[in-house]
């Protein structure tokens, strides 16, 4: 058992209208069923047309630019300098939409396919029908990643196998259940591609042969299986847009407690929190859930009806208008560290009679 | 031009103190000069006794298995629910540290080698010098990755060719200067070794014949610069922890001004930000640079030296206690907002004569 990796050589420039199914096929009269074709995507934007006209330098340039990259982008996830790592319309995540100014005339600019998975329907159809060949097809394009310099080719699209090769429920020699063992072999042989593709001139395809059995079904669940959720997704924003987001969060803090009781020990991490850098004296004391029940909070104006606790304030004596200040600016503190732990709060005045300068209602 | 991928069959299991250049070579004589070996980490790990005892099941493995987990961890990155993505001591960032319970006894776990580059140079010098054989090594591991579903298998360790293939400074036949052209090649070839590994059963070597030329340099500047340091790296937070520390650090926001005079758009964002949200009839007024050096703030009491402007905050009249709090509140949510336009803040009393309730020097 071997798999080859093949050049496809000789396609020249390819332009919009061009055939890919003629191309390919007369380039590579060798091709086999059961190949496995990864078609770099440059080549099948320009075919189909995806090319805009931008200036070719100068300032008019890059406010081109910014347009076409805001046309691509379904929501940016983080920037740096000139950097911009977005989500594209199809849900990839890439530097400048995957939009590209390399090997292209230099006023036009490369976006990426429309619809990957169908245009690797499309070629893959073409070549069946037309040339009685049935192969799979992968649309690749070079993306970087966190964590890791360089970049790798991966897959966009694909036609005639399945993009992830699953592993799991399947049993080691020593009786283990194999996990997280779902394989992204679609990436893997766009990276193999990359490797003759990267050592030859100018060629935009390859073929992998001998990873496919030459009988295959048509099923292909295509490369948008692929694509993680951001709601599922750890890293779904840069760093510096989370912080900026927390931050943001902690200054337009709602008022609002509950649906969930505050958990004690939750809210005694918030009050370590600020321990050291609130005024020195004031007093936090959590109130918990019997106590209020117990009818404490009758006298607080405003209570919520679902709060579950209490923490009364008292700032440090003498109390002058400043020293009041500064002690609401700390109880803001407060609330900020309780939303970090998951705890929400509203501001109150004090129970009447209560030596406290205000409450917190969690 | 071709490339050829190869198992290596008959690999059995391989355990501590096995001579793995004797493994290989004994079940690949048919090794070339040039060939890269992609040599997946587990048996590397195996035969250099990276093997720690734990129970086989329940809450004591659970226990043991933290522990060794917290000994590989460099830093935590992100955590949801079970699962933790870490930074090891060798830069690498992967869910649970590589660590792995799979292939080896039930009551045994597998580290990363300690040194992956070391030994992927120790195994080329011994097929090097006692099977006269040139070939470049690859330890092979599989990770996951953000944004995209499914797993490849990527370099921790390289010998006998660069880590990164860099394209930069080429030009297109367009006249395009190539850019962000950096290939990570190691990690393709490790991908493309895991796709004849994947379709076999326990075979742990793989060979990538025809990407080098057998006349090779030694020199390797190892895997180790794939990794990005954290600094430089747009992810090097998840997103939640990445939120979380933006509230940390507005519950704990330091009292301190300058270095740079504050921007008066950045201060009117921030003024923006948190206008829907304080305290209606709360006015806040940005006196700017000129103003202050005019003299108006002779009269704050603890005026810092490097402050380039003034916000004076004044609360909605009447003022009762509780209206001081809460313009407090609202003055630490505008330093929040500040501090997320990158402008430092400190709260002082008003200047002497003035209505305001309080003032930010910026």
């Amino acid at each position: 058992m071997r798999l080859e990796i093949l050049p496809v050589l000789g396609i020249g420039h390819v332009t919009e209208g061009d055939d890919l199914a003629a191309v390919i096929a007369t380039a590579a009269p060798w091709l086999r069923d059961g190949d496995v074709l990864v078609v770099t995507s440059k080549i099948v934007s320009k075919a189909e047309g995806r090319l805009v006209d931008v200036p070719a330098d100068g300032p008019e340039r890059l406010v081109a630019r910014e347009e076409v990259l805001a046309g691509e982008t379904a929501r940016v996830v983080a920037s740096r300098g000139p950097t911009r790592i977005v989500q594209t319309h199809h849900g990839f995540v890439m530097a400048s939409a995957g939009i590209d100014a390399s090997n292209v005339d230099k006023t036009r600019l490369v976006l990426l396919p429309v619809d990957p998975d169908a245009s690797a329907r499309e070629l893959r159809a073409a070549l069946r029908d037309r040339y009685d060949l049935d192969v799979a097809v992968i649309i690749s394009d070079t993306m970087g990643r966190p964590w890791r310099n360089g970049l790798t080719d991966v897959a966009l699209g694909v036609a005639g196998m399945p993009a992830i090769r699953d592993h799991r429920g399947e049993v080691d020699p020593y009786g283990n259940e194999l996990q997280l063992t779902q394989m992204a072999v679609v990436d893997e042989l766009a990276g193999a591609g990359e490797l003759i593709k990267g050592k030859c001139d100018q060629v935009p395809v390859a073929v992998v042969r001998g990873y496919l059995a030459a009988t295959r079904t048509d099923d292909s669940d295509g490369a948008r299986t692929l694509i993680r959720d951001a709601a599922q997704d750890l890293f779904s924003l840069g760093t510096a847009e989370a912080r900026a987001a927390g931050l943001a969060e902690a200054a337009t803090l709602a008022e609002a407690v509950g649906p969930e009781p505050a958990d004690p020990a939750a809210v005694r991490r918030a009050l370590d929190a600020v321990a050291e850098v609130v005024t020195p004296g004031t007093v936090f004391t959590l109130v918990d859930e019997a106590e209020v029940r117990a009818g404490l909070v009758a006298e607080v104006p405003g209570w919520p009806a679902d709060a579950s606790a209490l923490v009364l304030g008292t700032a440090p004596a003498p109390l002058d208008p400043m020293d009041l200040v500064r002690f609401g600016a700390d109880l803001h503190r407060l609330r900020v560290a309780l939303a970090a732990e998951g705890v929400r709060s509203t501001l109150l005045p004090p129970p009447a009679g209560s030596p406290a300068s205000a409450a917190l209602a969690l």
